[in-house]
């Protein structure tokens, strides 16, 4: 089943620099990962903002759940799920 | 240059059936024209509304106004765009 | 998966009263049976209000808008939709 | 009588693990009490989000104040409350 | 138990004056009863809206229901309902 | 003239316990001074939340406003005020 | 007492030119008359909408709310009410 | 003095055709007139949307509602009006 | 040309006594010598909120913003603008 | 391609001055550069507030990221972006 969000990240100006570089470090990793495992399917950032839009293809809102507060920057993270049901026209072509 | 949609269409009770199934053929009919084209590269729907969100790759606000106008049921609806930049991750495994 | 609806329903105040008896008595009953297999765990009315708010066990969100868009009233309703996850709470007396 | 409750938990990312600790074992335990007694009907994670959805079963909403106020994590929670009223369906098999 | 409402009424221009003056005399002898019962403790105009304030003394928010939807108005009421516990200060006096 | 107000209190966390016990105490000395008075004339909590939804009696929002900002708790106070009108349905058992 | 107003206009674009000019006619004579009297004592149009802002000098919001419900253009109007009190500044010259 | 308008237009679905059509013509003759004037200096289309942004160069709010009004399209647009002061950087290479 | 001010102060509690004081005395001393310049025409509290609503009389947009910025309290406020347009009402009993 | 932004800036009051005063200089020589550039097409203030409106011509989203993430105030801004497509009544002229 596929999921829509849309995340904000709020890490604060204060932190200090060595701790932002590697938090920033580990997510991108572990973006990558869920990239190469296919659970991450698409991810734009959404300009003038510290912020994107992904779509995921999870087994259910549990996996996503469990998927999103592992990210290293969950804990500065407000994400807003959409689910998504599919729509006729992906297989007008078929 | 990509955009993503969320689009909720209002076609009123009181349409009559004959006009709200030739639009609904047509409708259909001309997203699969955009499908093919490259131009709509996903949608969904958002399940328990008449509504869906898509993901469009053009040239630029202008070529999606032209497409979205375009569509039989433009009429009948609400659309807000989110315009989207490339994010780095989508490159992390090149 | 889980997923919480809340709905509101529109029937416009001139809809006759033959129609408006009989979508309500085919609503009640297509309920009834969503509740008999299952699929319909929970359902509540907020006061006051020509809404409620259920909870569903289906497989993805796409069996759930099928499930909502054949629903008589589905025209008339406006629908949110809240993915739920479990919660480790539920399971703290195994 | 029931209701629904929507609760998003912000404690600081500052609080100690140690105090975060203690915190998060005793807000699962009282909860877990309140499971038992059955005054906590059913719970879900909204995911992506430090927040739950509840269904309470309860006198009355001063005895729901005085259970959501005794949660250790009380100071640290919003939390939105909707009074339910009975619906015809629940009693459709009867 | 106490509920406060807040209630807006839209019934259209286009009502016919027989039936609005109807309605209206109708729900002012609803009202009327409901105050001598004891269930409408206080009810207030907000100035310049047709729209009131009302606090309410029933058992449960199934009977507030009954109560608002036995209202000739109730077609055309859009109602906010609060819940509400008794504050220490009440019995600050005894 | 009657005014409602609601009203929501985000005292810091961080306030250090004495001073947190002796805001209350005179905050509540306070109040029961204005139900005394007859300026207070009815206050609920609404639950789960620090807040509550009080009436007041008093000669017009200069008035009000001196009530309100004169409480120990003002400086962490929210307050949203609506001014009320006389409905007649009062008046109706006269 | 003073009040702030915001006041829209919604007068349907169906509304027959005669009934329109006689319902615009009679508002402004109505308003006219309330300038004279001292009751309105400000009122401006917001830009580019067919609302305006007022400032009401009242003896509470009874008297308010009469005021405005026997403007002739009443019941097409949506009416916010500020509540206000006296500022320390005003008098700062005396 | 310049100002923003955001601007959106209504015009009902039933309209018919001839009348719409004369309305389409007479709103790009005025806007036209406009732009040569001096008085609108810019103005773009939102996609996906009946609404565009527009800037306008007038002497004060007066006069900027005087042009909206003056729109055959005026009864049917809602539109936000955003007072502008001058930016430092546009004299930053003089 | 006139504009419309609703301005809301939040001064962190934190703010060491003198220091308040003396951006209050500031405050207060700029305000009354705007008042003397018939800059700004009224001024009023909203009951219950540090909060005001305000009329000026300036020649734009640019002049209001370099009052607005000029006074003590500004990096601490909050300040919604309305720019307002002449009612012909004001000039009824011409 | 245009893009209108509406961007606040929340530098908190507690920023050293002379932090203030270089980040103050440095952001105004990166505006000025994009306004030679002819990136930075028109920038406007909103009076009484920290924000500005502004309109772009760049390549696409990525491109107007890129610039606005390179601003030295960037970590401290909160920036709205709107696509725009060409009006017909820009070349109305032509």
């Amino acid at each position: 089943m596929e999921f829509m969000t849309r995340t904000t990240i709020n890490l604060p100006q204060a932190t200090a620099p060595a701790l932002r570089d590697g938090l920033m470090t580990d997510e991108f990793a572990a973006g990558a990962a869920m990239i190469r495992s296919g659970k991450l399917e698409r991810i734009w950032r959404l300009p003038g903002q510290r912020a994107n839009m992904a779509v995921w293809n999870v087994t259910d809102a549990t996996e996503l759940h469990d998927l999103l507060s592992s990210l290293p920057l969950f804990p500065y993270m407000r994400i807003e799920v959409f689910a998504l049901s599919t729509h006729p026209l992906e297989h007008s072509g078929d």
